[in-house]
């Protein structure tokens, strides 16, 4: 580039890495109306911002499959999952009101600021809290209302669903996206659920569910239907490209050729799978047939942060334990998970995923400066452990910008669009209400009675 | 306390969890000549320094019960378990030298420091460097030098073990111990357990080693001696409560009851157990069988960090996975198993492990003030979520205070003891240099080129 030309913005001298077929390479990356308008080194551009990448790696943004904005962070732990869904969870939901969801909302959105996230999957109550607040922070989201029909009270209905649909749907100049969410085959009446697939498909929009997460799960839907619950979604639902399952743990080998020749996205979660005793998804073999596959770190309530850098180490510990190989899952393939796969996952990949001329610009920083990250092989060939740091080695809080459609939402570690001061406020006050108000305080002060003995 | 009188340092105001019998309370913690001399609200004590912890958890400090000082983070990843050992992993440990090993010790002294851990358990070679780099780290260890005769030149050798043992058994006030570390059943012959044995019997210290690490190893020492490796290890060496062994994931009934009838200390190293695709440790069989179990890192090789917290995580969820029951394993359980069930596996209970009156002062600092900590339950019982916190959502990044034998090493997340600029261009210079030296090179250079692809 010899011509000076005006952009928006340009990040300067950092170790950019793609996450396309192009390997890392140190240069700068030029941003003008939200989009990627360049790539290179010592790009010569005039720019309204311009940000020090030097020593930090620019990253396409986190793609975080699957989550639910919520509060009950150590709430409810270390319980036979049977209480904990019955007894604490979903009275709690039925407690829920707008105002919780909107603090619920700014939490989650500023821990996933902070965290190197900026897309997220959100299924839960009141979406309109969760997209008003993500118009707000700039964030990129997906949010699917939480529909439950078998228990009146704790989820959202078709009518919320359609209602959230036409009034957000787009919103954030396109940041957000309103898809259906139809919480699970075991939750969710036949009717319920092919009514859903009507609406989202007579709206050309998406639908995030639940499949296949826990051995109860699937003997109850066989049960019910003589069919595995991926057959009987297919059967109710209709499962095609447009759907994006939460799990998938507990699949066959036809179950995952089902999956496939739907072309149905997986959203992996797995330490929520471990942390409520589920199991193992079966990553490698959803990857070989073909699935497109993400990560999520579900809810707060089961993971218990949104730190997608442990997620993806996760997904690859539990592979290589599975298969007793530890070759499955090498870190490259779990970065495009967390990155252009999760991406192609939610049906953006036109759009994000990678660092690419054209493409909408959705990126993090993250400090090398770091011991847990030393010693960085360097060569003219390229930087040997870079992925593996940030695989086997990276956490959340050593992101230290995040960008999204352009917009600088975190600089230097400090926060652009939220206010943390009053949102640790609001949540500690929100939180503190919720609990009592859903009768939840018992199960913490139980617990603390039993460690002091 | 209503006199005044002096003492060396006072933690004022944070919420302190002493890990004893005790909840958290809100207060203050007084030291003089390395040792606790009050903790409460409002002591009265002059101090030559004072630290604020107002909002910051006050913790005994982390005891990471096994990991190998080395800087080989991200070299050799996602290979299958016998090219890894036997392509790289022994190479590279002929190419060491001193140098090396001064490097890499400062390398995890370091990030343990940042990290929250007090004590650690290192096994590797040349160990006078490890040990001089504690003294001067104030860092609380044990050191074993890890012996090796099955394959010469790869490791220490009973005289270099003893000669460690003469020169600094002791060092640093008593916070360097030196024990012996014959590597594991298949790596040393039986007459080098049992002369170990004999040696570390003769000098009262302890002995640190690998067991039952792998199904390999499991049936190579069944082949061999026709005893599981934890009966062959009892027969050569002598099981006793001197004996800290790391792993025991491939243990069967009978091997459990030996352990806990020898009183044989455990350090369970879950993320390494996973990543080599070796399996998981029975732990929760381990303690109720009344076995001393703490939790280790491993080596940054096979981690690939030090970060402890992620450790008591991951030790939660893969014994609920494993068991397929989220009650197993509870937090506060966890939390014991990386503070004060830590220090009984390593004999150090009557000094360190909870924050008590004549115990030594090593504890941390936990910043509470980071989103994913968010909300706190507080109430007149006291903290209903704190533990759950630190054991489900904290990471090493959020200890921004660290004191061992009462001498602050950091405060305000700033290091005191050791150059953290100086760290890391010694160990980008030294690092560079093993690798090419050790011929590994090679190795990340050809996974980039498969990347590219």
């Amino acid at each position: 580039m010899s011509e000076t030309s005006n952009v928006d913005l340009v990040i300067r001298g950092g170790i950019v890495l793609p996450m396309d077929d192009r390997s890392a390479f140190e240069g700068d990356v030029a941003i003008k109306g939200g989009e990627i308008v360049a790539l290179g080194a010592d790009l010569d551009f005039a720019a309204s911002e311009e940000i020090d990448a030097s020593g930090r790696v620019v990253l396409p943004g986190l793609v975080n499959a699957h989550t639910h904005e919520c509060m009950e962070r150590g709430w409810f732990e270390d319980l036979p999952f049977d209480v904990w869904l019955n007894d604490h969870a979903l009275p709690k939901d039925r407690a829920y009101t707008p105002a919780d969801q909107r603090a619920a909302a700014l939490l989650n959105q500023a821990e996933s600021i902070v965290s190197g996230v900026t897309t997220f999957v959100d299924m839960f109550r009141f979406p309109g809290e969760a997209a008003s607040v993500a118009v707000d922070s700039g964030l990129r989201a997906v949010i699917a209302p939480q529909l439950i029909d078998s228990t009146p009270g704790v989820g959202e209905t078709l009518e919320t669903n359609l209602a959230f649909f036409e009034e957000w749907h787009g919103a954030g100049d396109g940041r957000v996206s309103a898809w259906f969410g139809p919480h699970a085959p075991y939750s969710c009446s036949g009717e319920a659920l092919a009514a859903v697939g009507e609406a989202a498909r007579a709206r050309g929009t998406g639908i995030a569910t639940h499949l296949a997460e826990s051995r109860w799960e699937d003997s109850s839907i066989r049960e019910k239907s003589g069919l595995s619950p991926a057959a009987y979604l297919d059967q109710v639902l209709g499962l095609g490209a447009d759907v994006l399952v939460a799990h998938a743990v507990h699949v066959d080998v036809a179950d995952i050729q089902l999956l496939a020749d739907r072309d149905v996205a997986v959203a992996h979660c797995p330490t929520s799978n471990m942390k409520l005793g589920n199991g193992i998804a079966p990553i490698p073999e959803l990857l070989e047939a073909g699935i497109r596959v993400g990560i999520g770190t579900d809810s707060i309530m089961t993971n218990n942060n949104l730190d997608l850098f442990e997620e993806m180490r996760q997904a690859a510990l539990v592979a290589k334990l599975r298969r007793e190989d530890p070759a499955v899952l090498p870190a490259w393939t779990i970065l495009e998970m967390a990155t252009i796969r999760g991406a192609e996952a939610l049906g953006l990949a036109d759009k994000i995923g990678t660092l690419e001329v054209g493409k909408r610009a959705d990126l993090i920083l993250i400090d090398l400066d770091r011991p847990h990250l030393w010693p960085l092989h360097r060569s003219e060939s390229g930087f040997g452990n870079l992925v593996e740091h940030l695989v086997y080695s990276a956490r959340a809080s050593d992101v230290v910008g995040t960008v999204v459609d352009g917009q600088v939402l975190m600089a230097d570690s400090t926060l652009r669009t939220l206010d943390l001061v009053e949102i640790r406020r609001v949540v500690q006050q929100q939180g503190d209400d919720l609990l009592r108000r859903a009768g939840a305080e018992a199960v913490v002060l139980e617990r603390l009675g039993r460690r002091q003995l």
